[in-house]
C-alpha cells in the first residue's frame, strides 16, 4: 500500500501524474470497501440498504453546492460553462428533475420517507462531517485542488457497473426504476472526469502542484471510504447506531 | 431516547434550559460509548490505546484554534479576557507547556513517536472530518452556538474521574506521569463550563436561541461520539483500518 505522500517528488510528466492518480483509485477507491463487497454479494439487509441510501443522499445533495463553489472561484468563462453542466445534471430544470431527485427516488423506492431523507436529520453525524469536509475543501483549497478532488469520477463507472447489476439480481425489492439515477451517471461522469483530468494535468505544472493534485484525490477517496466506514460501524453486524440516527425497522 | 429537536418549544426558563442541557449529556455524552466502556474495563489492547491517543491529539490540537475563533468573534473585552484562559491552558507559556504538550506526553508515554502524533497524517480521516466540523461550527454559527458547543465540559470531570483511575489500575504501562494532562483538567473544565453555561443561559433569550443552544450541545456530543465510532470501526475486534491510517504493532 502506497501512502502517496511523496509521489510527485522530483516532478512527473503528465502521463506519470495520470498513472499515479489512477493508482490512487486502484488502492483507495471505495469499491474496495467491505460495505461495497457486502452490497454486491447480496448480503445487505434491507435496513442496511436503506441506511446507505439515506446517508448517501447527504453527499448527493451537496455535490451541486460544491460545484457552485468551484464555479464561483473560476475566472475562465469557458471553464465555468463546462463545469456548470454538473450542476444542471444534479438539479435538473427545476431543482427536482436531476440527479438529486433520482437519488431521492432510489431512497423512497427502498421504502424510506422522502422527508426523512431530505431532512438529513437521521443521517449519521459522521456522514455530515465527511460531506462538510468535502464542501470546505472545495471552498478553502486552490481551484486546482478542488477540481482534482472530483477525480474519483474517473473510477465511478466501474463501481456503478458492479453495483447496478448486483442490486437488480440480488435484492428482489430493487427495480430498474429505483435505480434510474445510475442510468445517466456513467456517461456524465466520464465526460466530467475527462475534463477535470485534462485541467489537472495541464495546471499541475510544478512538483508541488502535482503533489497537491494527488493529495486532493487521496482526500476525496478518504471521504467516500469514511462514509462507508460509518455505515459499517452503525449498521454492520456488530454495529452500534449512534444516538439520534436512523434505526431500520429490524433494529428498532 | 430523546431527539431534542423540539426541546425548547414554547420557551424554557433558565433552570429548564439547564436541565435539558444536562439531559443531553446524560443521553449523548461519550462516556456512554462502547469504546469508553472497553477502556475503563481494562479491555483495550495497547494498540487500541495508542490509536485513541493519536486520534484524540487532533482534537486537542484544534481546541485553542476554535477558542481563538470564538475570541475573534466576541465583541466584549471581559468575555474575551475570560475565554482567553482556555487558550493559555492549552498552549501554555511557549506553545508547548500546556494541555497540548501534556497530551503529546500521554501519546509518547504510550510508545508513539512524537512526530507521528503531531503530523496527524496517521490519524483516521473520520477524526479529521469531525474535528474540522467542530472548527467550522465555531467559525460559521452564531457566537452563542459556538459557546454552547463547549458545554460538553460540564460532563468532562465525570469521564476523567472514570478514565484516570481505570487507566492506572488496569494498564501496567500507564503511569501518573503519562496522565499529567488530566490533573489540571477537571478544575479548568469546571471553571470554563460554569462561565459558558451562564453565558448560554443568559443569552438564549428566545425559544429559537434556546433550541440553537441545545442543538449545539447535541452537535458537540455527536463530534465526540463519532470520534469513538471511528476508532471502533478501525481498531475494534472486527475492525478494518482505512488505507493510510495508523497500524498498531500487533496489526501490521
Amino acid at each position: 500500500m502506497s501512502d502517496f505522500h511523496d509521489a510527485a517528488k522530483g516532478g512527473l510528466s503528465a502521463a506519470q501524474l495520470e498513472a499515479v492518480l489512477r493508482q490512487v483509485g486502484a488502492e483507495r477507491y471505495h469499491n474496495l470497501h467491505p460495505f461495497h463487497h457486502l452490497m454486491v454479494s447480496g448480503a445487505l439487509s434491507k435496513g442496511q440498504m436503506q441506511a446507505w441510501a439515506l446517508n448517501r443522499y447527504c453527499y448527493q445533495a451537496v455535490i451541486p453546492r460544491k460545484d457552485a463553489m468551484i464555479l464561483a472561484r473560476a475566472e475562465d468563462p469557458a471553464f465555468r460553462a463546462e463545469w456548470r453542466k454538473r450542476i444542471e445534471d444534479h438539479d435538473g430544470e427545476d431543482g427536482w428533475s436531476g440527479g438529486i431527485a433520482k437519488w431521492l427516488k432510489l431512497a423512497t423506492g427502498l421504502g424510506l420517507d422522502a422527508n426523512d431523507v431530505i431532512g438529513e436529520r437521521l443521517a449519521l453525524p459522521a456522514t455530515r462531517f465527511a460531506v462538510g469536509a468535502y464542501l470546505a475543501f472545495c471552498t478553502n483549497r486552490t481551484l486546482l485542488e478542488a477540481v482534482a478532488s472530483s477525480l474519483t469520477e474517473l473510477f465511478s463507472p466501474v463501481i456503478i457497473g458492479e453495483r447496478v447489476p448486483a442490486m437488480l439480481a440480488k435484492y428482489d425489492y430493487v427495480t430498474e426504476d429505483t435505480l434510474a439515477y445510475f442510468k445517466a451517471r456513467p456517461e456524465q461522469a466520464s465526460r466530467d472526469a475527462q475534463f477535470a483530468l485534462s485541467y489537472a494535468l495541464k495546471h499541475a505544472d510544478t512538483p508541488e502542484r502535482q503533489q497537491a493534485v494527488i493529495d486532493a484525490l487521496v482526500f476525496k477517496c478518504d471521504i467516500l471510504w469514511a462514509m462507508l466506514d460509518a455505515l459499517m460501524q452503525a449498521y454492520g453486524e456488530a454495529g452500534h447506531i449512534p444516538p439520534g440516527a436512523f434505526r431500520p425497522e429490524d433494529r428498532k
